[in-house]
Order: structure tokens, then sequence, then C-alpha cells
């Protein structure tokens, strides 16, 4: 029997009864796991993020003096815990919320029931606003630390906590409003993909105002010359480049702030392309000028690349991402040499790296850029005269700001509480006079000749020449 | 010409051939992508918690003695093998095969043909079994490294061996059972997302057990008083600490089970919220009851606040993180202070920071659970009087159980194989009496004045005052 | 009124305008979600292979001599750029490209544009090219970390760039075509899921042919016998063999080359078990032959473990993965044994760990590979004689190859720009003398007795007896 037609109806009638809610369902399905992959990708990138503060924590102990080795990690554990708790009470708002093109002004303490309101410039993501919350902190504690790697050797413990609790609540959120929650520069084109500018020039703008407020560590410039301070571990400061590295990967390619539909592939294969150009600039231009293969200007190299491409990582394309690093690479060491010869004292090479790179990159926009790269939006000049002079005012504004900002707080630091560690404590070392222990403890051990006071509680200075090291000196 | 509607009856019977498929292909296609982000999100989760090997290994060696730095990271390597092991063949079986309410009895050596019925709580998982089994066995791997931080510096290898053996095959899968393996605890409604209680509580009891049992180490306790014997590298025993904190988003972000449907991003902002707050605990108190920045303390800080969030990261607000966080934290310094006053030794302070915060943790969601949060099942009576009767009682089930079975399999090792290192072992370091090498080979090469016999094979005593670490003693 | 069925017929089509459009939009969606899951999951395992990087360079770093700690960070750093922008110039093209059974020949600097026309082994992959890049030169870069293992403490910088191009740039990517690019030994048959053969046992032979051109260090062999060198710290050796167990999850974990229908987390199960076996394994055995539990022989017991899985993974049951990983294991020692006896110094052990377990791994899949395995295609013959003779004879094509290949290389590079540095630089040390720093610049400061010129600049020689490491050496 052949059926009529219209009988088919009511079996049509029948299954699209079925297929309309299975459609919708599959709809909710699509939305849930489309939430769920977005979140997990920002997860993800953010936990990344985080590790990079493992990065800087061996970088900077790395490049310190022995006897500061554990001051450094106390700084590092502060400040990350300031920035989670004063970016979640205060800064979120300030950057991410409602308000004017200066400065947001709803969503204190990160109320999650009103996201569309508070935060409208997450009202259409999918991903929960905790998740976003962890995905900007981490920024804030890279951009934190590296504030104090030029200031490292020689400051008060307390001053972290003080420019820590302005910085990660005030300053630097309100120069991420600008561009990122959708303030005046974002209006005008300003593009800063991942943060070359807002991130790492802001914080090697501190750590400019904190180093010329500090003054040079003791030693540093004599007879008019700069004397070489080496750290004390290149393996560990080596390995904390290799951890930024790493987390960079979740840096830049996180900031499409989503997964479906962007290419993030391409912006990180930028991204470490920059930083292979930036380790073979830093090295072709040490060996022409300190005539050896310096193995932390190749570190440094690596980072001044990895800067650079933070802001154009999503797009340029990678011969422009080669060109990048390997520019950002080639004038790290003379820059280097040109803040010593001012007597700048930078242990970390901080000022060169995050802001010399930074300024670069976030210029290399208007130089490189092109439109409808990796899926990422926003592009309104793409590579053009425009672009490069919309990315050099919101430098030059983040400058300004900055710049008078941190030495602000730096100076009211200075005239309240200090800024600086006395003489004493630096000769001694800060882990002892601040924090009462060597990063190294046994190495003080067996130090032939060591006074009693230069020791720890419960150590003994070695008896000259004798091998103390196979014998805890607290043993009865 | 109107088509007349009849006319359309075949065009949509047509349509509907290719819709329905299509349907049906999409539902499978959805359930492909659910599965895989699913797979991703525990595989990944997996992944970061066992990279909290790394981060006891440098915690622990950190803390260690120089002379036994070699030591502790062979005792992570076969524990994390004995974990891996065990926990295949038998242990994940009792946590959760098919059984009773105290212990599974199904699924030895993990087989995946018949999961629903070997391992009925993961019958309508979408993750495969293999990748369960990845994810549970990495916190068991965490408790097992928990244990030995107590009983550093003076326990015999072997008995890592017999302890972790019996560890991960049984007291540990016993007690998991309970809560996560659906057991009586679980009936109960007994709380703890990710491990409070059953990772961390648990490996500091039995590290508790080990420590009484071993006695403390040579010359920790002198004329009635401790004595400080401060680790040997400050910077890599933080650095395990950040380490730590990076593989907790996996710890306690995976405890969902699953990335659909969970709100992971708040977990884990919870998480990070309770670490910061425990660091800011632990400077402060140890500001006032050591006058001075511990920066051990600091650590141990961040440790403690995320053991006591654990529990209770899925079901509370920001702000009772932030509380149960600082609580930790303070509490952190006057129990160390506590226990050298009992005069129990604890290497790494993994009874404070693992067993004191994990029962504050797990009693807390009693204080501040809140029901429908982060998309999590399960809460009974969420923040009530009822809910904290049922933590404590599943705290001293806990406590009864794993004490008691540690002390005996740590007696029973006492009794025939030996549990701690002779006295010239210890004095002589674990390293060259039980491995045969220093840690740090060439730190004993230029010691002037160590005798041959101090020295490991290939080596020369320095002669007094010569500056051989330019030259290898092996050269001819 | 009940509807005629007719009437229907309108309503009916107007829902199916709805559906047919909500059906294809949610194919595109499907499409765009699955996408960015398989990415991701491409992505995240590329991250987790580039940061072995940081695995070697502690591995080897650890087991170096203090001298020349920084020498090795330099050489990854060196190497990992070069492989970046070799790879991505030419070796994918090569390695990925169209051509034919020996070599590809399309796709140089990695154009995007045409992916099916120029990696026809890429047309059906929802990945983006540049994800597959990332994923694919992190191997190159893992490949090259391992040539240099054996050549430490002695190798000319210049050498590492002359190596590491060619091999990044031709000597890897054409075996790799072999098998990955769908070349001769694709064709027949030949099975190496994750590298066992393509990337661990070609950079073993490189090792060899380098450390055999090179000859041993000096004073490794006297009178006839190997003299013990041991690497400077073993905490940081260790250390850098758990992050490589970290980054084998994704190195094996992502070699599906997909998430949606792989079951990765079966193929990281047996990565694991068999990293647990080796430890087990060369635990053993080093306690046979050496009369003690050899910390480093743990460590490459792990890693002869793991890279002996490699080409299995995903091809056998977990019991098989434990008999593979302990068979590497128990095996580690006696080659370790033999290769001094014919005088062949490799300081990391690379040659056992890569190489031999290399071969076992591959050969393994002839007697244990199970069809149907964890999702993954491609098995011909699985665990039989016809699979065993394949395996033999991709190995003896590779080994053929590469060691001639690499020698060739080494060979130009001696009798030209010189492979190994001069006897007064590596007795001085490579730091000093090619980096123009310690590694340790403090190690130096308090040596007591030695002379200026073994200092770096800036540096004075302590005098004899006194606590020098509390003053900074430049301190006026």
């Amino acid at each position: 029997m052949r059926l009529r037609p219209f009988r088919l109806v009511p079996i049509l009638a029948a299954l699209m009864l079925l297929a309309i809610p299975a459609i919708a369902a599959a709809q909710d399905d699509t939305t849930a796991i489309a939430a769920a992959i977005d979140s997990m990708w920002f997860v993800i990138a953010a936990v990344l993020v985080l590790f990079m503060q493992a990065g800087f924590a061996m970088l900077e102990t790395g490049l310190s003096r022995m006897k500061n080795a554990a001051s450094v990690m106390a700084k590092i554990f502060i400040n990350l815990s300031i920035a989670l708790v004063m970016f979640w009470a205060v800064g979120f708002a300030l950057a991410f919320g409602d308000g004017n093109g200066f400065v947001g002004a709803s969503g204190w303490f990160l109320p999650s029931d009103n996201v569309a309101a508070d935060f409208p410039g997450y009202a259409e993501s999918l991903v929960p606003i905790q998740s976003q919350f962890l995905f900007q902190v981490a920024f804030v504690a890279v951009s934190l630390a590296i504030v104090f790697g030029s200031m490292l050797d020689r400051t008060k413990f307390v001053a972290y906590i003080g420019f820590g609790v302005l910085y990660a609540g005030l300053i630097y959120p309100i120069v991420a409003h600008w561009t990122w929650g959708g303030g005046w520069l974002a209006d005008r084109g300003f593009l800063d993909f991942a943060g070359s500018s807002i991130v790492h020039l802001q914080g090697a703008l501190a750590a400019l105002a904190g180093t010329l407020i500090l003054g040079p560590r003791i030693g540093k410039f004599r007879d008019g010359k700069a004397v070489p301070i080496p750290g004390h571990s290149i393996p560990l400061a080596l390995l904390g480049v290799i951890i930024l590295m790493i987390g960079w990967a979740g840096f830049n390619g996180g900031s499409g702030l989503a997964a479906i539909g962007i290419n993030f592939g391409d912006v990180i294969m930028n991204t470490y392309l920059a930083a292979a150009a930036g380790i073979i600039g830093a090295t072709i231009a040490s060996v022409f000028l300190f005539k050896t293969i310096d193995v932390s200007q190749m570190g440094n190299g690596a980072i001044a690349g990895l800067v650079a491409i933070t802001a154009p990582s999503a797009f340029v394309d990678a011969w422009a991402a080669l060109i990048i690093g390997v520019v950002a690479g080639l004038i790290l060491p003379p820059i280097v040499i040109a803040l010593e010869r001012i007597r700048v004292d930078d242990p970390i090479g901080a000022l060169p790296a995050h802001g010399v790179a930074g300024i670069w990159g976030t210029l290399a926009i208007g130089f490189f850029a092109v439109a409808d790269k990796a899926g990422v939006d926003g592009i309104l000049y793409g590579g053009s005269a425009e672009q490069l002079w919309v990315q050099f005012y919101g430098v030059a504004a983040t400058v300004g700001f900055t710049l008078t900002a941190s030495a602000a707080v730096f100076l009211a630091i200075k005239y309240t509480v200090g800024l600086r560690a006395s003489e004493e404590q630096e000769l001694q070392g800060l882990d002892i006079s601040e924090h009462g222990m060597f990063g190294y403890p046994e190495r003080f051990i067996d130090v032939p000749g060591a006074t009693p006071e230069e020791l720890p509680a419960g150590h003994a200075p070695a008896p000259s020449g004798a091998a103390t090291t196979t014998k805890p000196v607290t043993a009865s």
C-alpha cells in the first residue's frame, strides 16, 4: 500500500513533537557544553598564568644574593596573597565594573547574582564571573611581581605590603579599565591584546619609580663605574624563565577570553616564535657588546620577546612575530648598559625586559597588525599610521599615570614606614635581618671563622678547617 | 502558484527523514563531545595533582638537611611508584568497588569491561574508568607524600616501601570508600569535597603515628628545649609550596568530577582566596609569636589555608573561604610551638598544616556551607548543627581508624625490618649511608679537612685552602 | 475543535523552517565546539611537552658539574629557539608536507591558507595548523635536548647551534616523515604512537655519535677504570625527572591527535604505570649491581619506563605497560656498566634511558599490542610476528639513518668550527670560559685561596678563614 501524503501528517506531527524538544534540549546542552569549554580554557589559562609566580620567584631569587634568597620568596608570597584579596574586594570592580571611561564603580566583592549589570563587558560571556576573576587576578599578580624585581636586595618588607595593596587595589585596575574595561582607550581603538602595556610596562614603570626612589644597592656603583653583582644561582634563574615561557601560553592564549571560535594556537605559536627570536637577538647582541655568550641576557631575551609579542600576538603573522621578538632581544643588552651609565640599579633587568619591550610591542601593532587574525575582533585601523598614533598615546598615558601614581605611593611609604632597609640590614642580608633565618641555613654552618652573631639561632660556627657539614650542629 | 498545504507533505516527510537522523547523530556527537570535555578536565586535573609530587619533593628536600637531600627525592619516587601500582591493583577496588558500607570489593586490577557493575558510583559518568583512576591515584600519592614529611632525616628507606604498600593498598582506600565510595559516612551526609580529611588529615595522622614511634631527630630536643634544625634551602622549599598551590587548582577544581554543569572556577577562586588568607594569617601570627616574618611559616600558612578550604571549597561563599583560610594560618604558629613543647618532631610542619587545618576545614562545612553552590549536589544539612555533628564524627572516625592502623603498621615495621636509621647513619646523613652518594656531591669535594671516609667513591678531600672547585678531582 | 490532519501541514511547515536551520546551526555549533575541544587538548598537550624543557634543564644541570651549570641552561635556551625557528621554516614541511615516501616537500614557513594541499595528513583535522605545529615542534625540542645530555661538560657552544640547525631542520623531520608524515614506514604498518623511536631513540643515536666523536670528559677513565663524576645537585636532577613525567602526560596523551573519541586517559594511565614499573625495576637492579639504592638510577628508571611505553602506550593493556616499564628499568643499570666498560662517557645516562629503552618500547608493540585500544586506528598486525618484524626494521632504518647523518654533521663541525672545548676551558669550566660568569657566582666568593684569575669580574677571593658570604664583595 502506498501511503497517501496526508496520511503522513499525524506521523510527522508526532515526530515534530519529539524533534522540537530534542532540538531545544540539544541547544541547552550545546550552551552548557560551550560554557564548560570556554570556562575550562579560562581556568587552565589562569592556572598557567598563576604558575608564572613560580617563574618570577625562581628568576628573582636566582638573581638575588644568597643572603637575600629567602626574602625574595617571602615577597612573592605576600604579594600574591595581597593581589588575590585586594583585586577580589575592590580591584576587579574598578577595572571591569560599570562606571565611566576612567574607572569602573560597581561589583565590589565580586557579586555573582547580577553580572550583566555589575560587569557589562561580561554580559554576553558564558564563563562564570569567578573564572573571569581568576584569569584577571593572575595578571595583576604578574604585574606586581615585576615591580619588585628592580628593587631586590634592599627593600623593607613592609613596603611590599603597602605598595601591593595600592597597586593591586587601585593603580593597576584603573589602567586596565581604560582598555580592557571598555574605558576611554578602548573607545579610541587602542589595542593591547594580552597586556604588553597594561601588565608589563605598568609593572616596569612602578619598578622604575621604586628603584629611583630607593637608590642603587650598596657597592653597585663605585668610582663612577657599575660593578656587576651577580645573583647566586643561574640554574634557578633560568628555570624561572622557562616557567615564565610556559605560563605565557595561558597569558596570551587565554586572552581571546574564549576557546570556541578563537585560534589560540596561532596566538601561542606567535608567542613562542617571538620568544625564540628574543633569545637569538639577545645572544647576538651580548656576543657583540659583552664579548661573551651571556646566559642571563639569553634568559632576559626570551622574556623581552615574550613581553613584546604580548600586545600584538593575536594580530600579526608569524614572520612579524619573529621580527618583533628579535628586535626586543637585540635592544636588550644596549639598554642594560645605558641604564647602568645613568646609575639606575635594576637587579633582574625588569626595566628593559618588561618596560622597553612592552613599549616596543605595543607600538609594533601599528606596524604589523593584520585584520581578522585568530578570530579576535576589535581592530579599527590594523597596521596603519592612525593605529600607530593611538598605540603611542596609549603608551604615553600609561607612562604618565603609572609613573606618577607609583612614585607618589613609594614616596609616601618612604616618609612614613620607610622604603629602604638600613645599611646594616642590607650588608647582613635581608634573610637574617628581616626574616630571622638564612635562605640557605647550612651555607653558614661551615663558614670558617663566622662569628656567632652572624649565624641564626641554633647554629654554631664551624671550627676553622673542620668538615662540619657531615655533623648536625645541633647534635648532642 | 500558491502551493496547497498537502503538497508540502512529501517535502516535509523528506526533510524529516533528514532531520531525525541528524538529531540522533547530533545527540551521539553531543555525548561524545561531553565525554571528551569531562575526560579532559579530569585528566588535566589529575596531571595538576600529580605535579604536586614536585611540590612535595621541593618542600621536603628544601626543609631537610643537605646531607639528606637526595634521600628525600628517592622517597618521593618510590612512594609514587608504589601508589600507582598498589592503587591500580587493589586500592581502587577497595575504595570504589561494589561492596558494603565499610569497604569495596570488586574491580581488582581495574577492569574496564563492566564499569557499571564493578564501580557502581561511576555507572553514570561519561568519563572512562582509566581517567577516573588517574585522578584518584594522584590523591593517594599526595596523602602518602604527607606521611613521610614528618619522618624526614631519620627513617630507613625500606620502611617507606612497607608502609607505602599498606597505606596505598589498604588504609587510604578504606577511609576513601566511607565517603567517596558511597560508604557509611556518605549515607549519613558527611561532606568532604576534595579531601581535607580523606587526603590531608589521613596523611597527617599516619605522620603523627610515624613520628611518635620514630622519636625526634638526634639533637632536636636538648636540655628540655627544642633546637631549630633549619632545612637547607628556603628557595626550593617555597618553590615547592607554589607548585602545591598550582596543583591545588586540579585538586579542588577537579573534585566536581565533571566540567559540564560545574562552576569549577568558583571552587578554584575559593581555593586561592583561602590560600591568600592562610599566608596573611600565618604572617601575622609569626610576627606576634616569633617576632619575625618567618618565611617557612608563610609557606606553611598557604598550605594550611589550602588544606582547610579543600573540604568546603564547593560549598561556601568567598568571604567564608577567606575566614576559613585566615583561621588556618593564624593557628599554625601556636600549634608548631605546642608540638615542640610536647616533644613531637615534625620537620616540615605536616601535623599543623595538613592535620589541624584538615580538621578545621572539615568542620567548617558545618558553619559555612551554603546549598546549591557551584553545581555540586549532595548537601543534606548545609551549615547547620546537624551537619556539624556529622562532620565531627566523620573526623573522629578517620582519626580513630587511621591513627590505629598506621601505628600498627609502623610498629610492625619497627619490630621486623626496622623503622629508624642507625645513629651513625643519621649523623652521617642518609644520602651517603643509604644511597651511596651525596645529594650535593661537590659540596664535599672542597670541604677542607674532610677525611676520605666521609667522601663518596671517586672523591678526594680538598687540600686545605685550595680552590678545588675549579678543578675536577678526577682529572689526571 | 479537532484539527484535521492537513490543517497541521502549514504549522509543521513553519516549524520545519525553524527546525532545519536550527539543526544546521547546531551542526555548525557542533563543529566549532569539536574544533575548540580538539584544539584545546592539542595546545595543552603541547604546553606540557614544552614544559619538558624545564625537566631536561634541571636533569642536565643537576647532573653536570657546578662549574658547567650555567652552560647547560644556555644550551637549553639556544636549542629551544633553534628548534622553534627551524621547524617552522622548513622542518614541518619536510616532515608533514606533501612529498614522497622519504620526505615531504610543501608547506614551507607554515602557510595556513591551503592546509589540505600543503599537509595532506591534516586535511581532515579540525585543529588549526598552528596548533598542529606547536605540538610537533615540542617533540623536536625534546629530541634535541636528549642529544646533548651525553655531551655535557665538554662541548663548544657553537656546536650546539650548528647541530641544532641541521637536526631540527633536516634529520629529525626526515625520520618523522617516514612514519608520522605518511611515509614508507607508515605504509608498511610500522607503529610508533608517540615516538619511542622517532623522538627518543633518534635523540640517543645523535647523542651516541656525538659522545663517540667528542671522547670522554677529562678524568673519566683512568687506569682503565671508569671514575664516577657525580653531578652537582641530585634534588634539581630529580625535580627534572618529575617535570618530565608531568610533561609525558601531554607527550603520550596528546598523540592521539584529538580528544573526542580518544581514550587518552587510558594512554596516560599506561604511561604512568610504566614509569612506576621503571622506577621499581631500576631500584631493584641498582641494589643488586651497585649494592645501594642509587637515586639517579631511580630517576633514570622512571625515564626508561616512560620512553619504553611511548611507542606502545595506546596499543597495550595495563599489565603489559607494567612489564614494558619494569624491563626498561631492570636493564638500565647493567647497560650503564656496559657502556663504561667500552669507555663511552654519557653524563646523564641518555643512551640507556632514551636509546635502549626506545628500542625496547618500539619492539614491545610486536609482543603486546592489542587492536582497538583507546580509539586509535592504524594497527595492521597488532602483537604478531609480522608486526615485530616491521618494528624491527623500522628501528634498524632509524639507527642507520640517524647515526650516519648525525656523525656526518658532528664530524663536519669538528673539522670546521670545532666540537670540543679546549682542555683549559674544560678544566676551568664552561661557565666562566664560554659564558663569562659562574652558574653559582657566590660559590666562588668564599673559596679560600682562590686566585683572582679564577674569579669572575667583580669578585674578589675571600680572605682565608673569613666569613665573606655575609658581606658583598662589591661593597665599598
